[in-house]
């Protein structure tokens, strides 16, 4: 009986995966791996050019409506059936060997894995190996140090009503939105709200090619970005002369 | 000239650095590394094994002083002297080729290497390599998924007031309370004033040989871990029939 591997792969660039996870990848003779239905999907993207010759692929594709609107108990009952479906799926493959599920970021933050994992644990030897967070990757990307000395560091879904997204980002010295996309709008009148949208960045493909990196408040609000992420740094306590550096 | 480097190392488990600060390590001719005066130090300990035979070290040990409190002007004067002494050294040392800078967990993230590179930049080339934070790591080593849909994480350091602490603990679903050490009872005594205390843990040394998992609530205020990160869990949005799971 084989195990479940899940390989954080971290924020995009293949040169940032952990040497273990490299490792496993390298060496996989199955892999599987969650995408939308027609699209190569950004995990198979970041592995491509490590994996061996001959590893067998299973795609998750995650399942799609035009019918049930995403946050409906309907949908909820539609994906919990889909992870049913691939841990049943996946603990038969685990028969033949070891299956490497490749996952962005880090596999335990915010990562559709975990959805597998509750569901495999008990059934089949699982190995999570950690990965460098989106976020990580996207505020190095800035070329600024993102959080110093006492400062309180905030991750919120650009998915929370503009409320309590604002209540946040006023309590916090940095902050990292995640899941923006078509949330922006509301995620730039919140951060506007909590006097902090002049001091936030937007970073797309944050590590990838085609990375890009921009003054939020200069961001149309019909851009759409893939893959961005919204960063405002800490400005906490230094040594003396340094703030002015 | 040579460059500055800054390798984030990630946790601690040398397994977990990414493939481009492994590769930097592994070919570095010089390097430097912060140690409190007569300590291996975490990051030297990390890169064990790693370093090629007759690679040149530079320990940075930070100033000691027994009159001075660590929160004064004069000390902070003091550390601010420390890394101006650095910083021109690095520049020095960088004449002679790349110098390998090895930093636990991710170096813009509350690292002590932000000081030297606010300090360098203009005057030498500088790369930082992203590593998986310390954070990362113990929720990762709890074997349990950590934020979960919309969950609020917030990260905090034990060093701030604990009616300060109390109230960022209550507002968010997933807390990481770093800099403990001393601060742990008052820790404690403020995740118990947010109703929090009970779903707490304590990781110490995750990732690394002698790593410990306590429910923080059955840690005694007299142990004084190392190397420790609270934790609480978030609880997030998740499909059906997963919450029981």
């Amino acid at each position: 009986m084989g195990r479940i591997i899940c390989a954080g792969l971290g924020p995009g660039d293949p040169d940032l995966i952990s040497v273990r996870a490299d490792r496993a990848l390298r060496s996989a003779r199955q892999i599987a791996y969650f995408r939308k239905k027609g699209r190569q999907g950004q995990a198979r993207r970041i592995v491509e050019g490590l994996l061996p010759a001959g590893v067998a692929e299973h795609p998750m594709e995650y399942p799609v409506t035009t019918e049930i609107p995403f946050d409906s108990p309907a949908y909820n009952a539609l994906l919990a059936a889909f992870y049913d479906g691939w841990a049943a799926r996946l603990v038969t493959l685990a028969q033949a060997g070891d299956v490497v599920i490749p996952c962005e970021g880090d596999p335990f933050f915010y990562g559709s894995f975990m959805h597998l994992y509750v569901r495999l644990r008990g059934k089949v030897e699982i190995e999570v190996i950690p990965g460098i967070t989106g976020m990580t990757g996207c505020w190095n990307a800035t070329g600024e140090p993102f959080t110093w000395g006492d400062d309180v560091l905030t991750v919120l879904m650009g998915t929370l009503p503009e409320d309590e997204l604002a209540e946040h980002m006023a309590r916090a010295d940095a902050l990292v939105i995640m899941k923006t996309g078509r949330n922006l709008p509301r995620v730039k009148r919140a951060l506007a709200q909590a006097g902090r949208l002049e001091a936030a960045w937007l970073v797309e493909r944050g590590t990838m090619p085609g990375e890009r990196i921009a003054r939020l408040s200069e961001v149309d609000d019909a851009d759409c970005p893939y893959f961005a992420i919204v960063l405002v740094h800490g400005q906490g306590r230094r040594p003396a002369a340094e703030e002015a550096a």
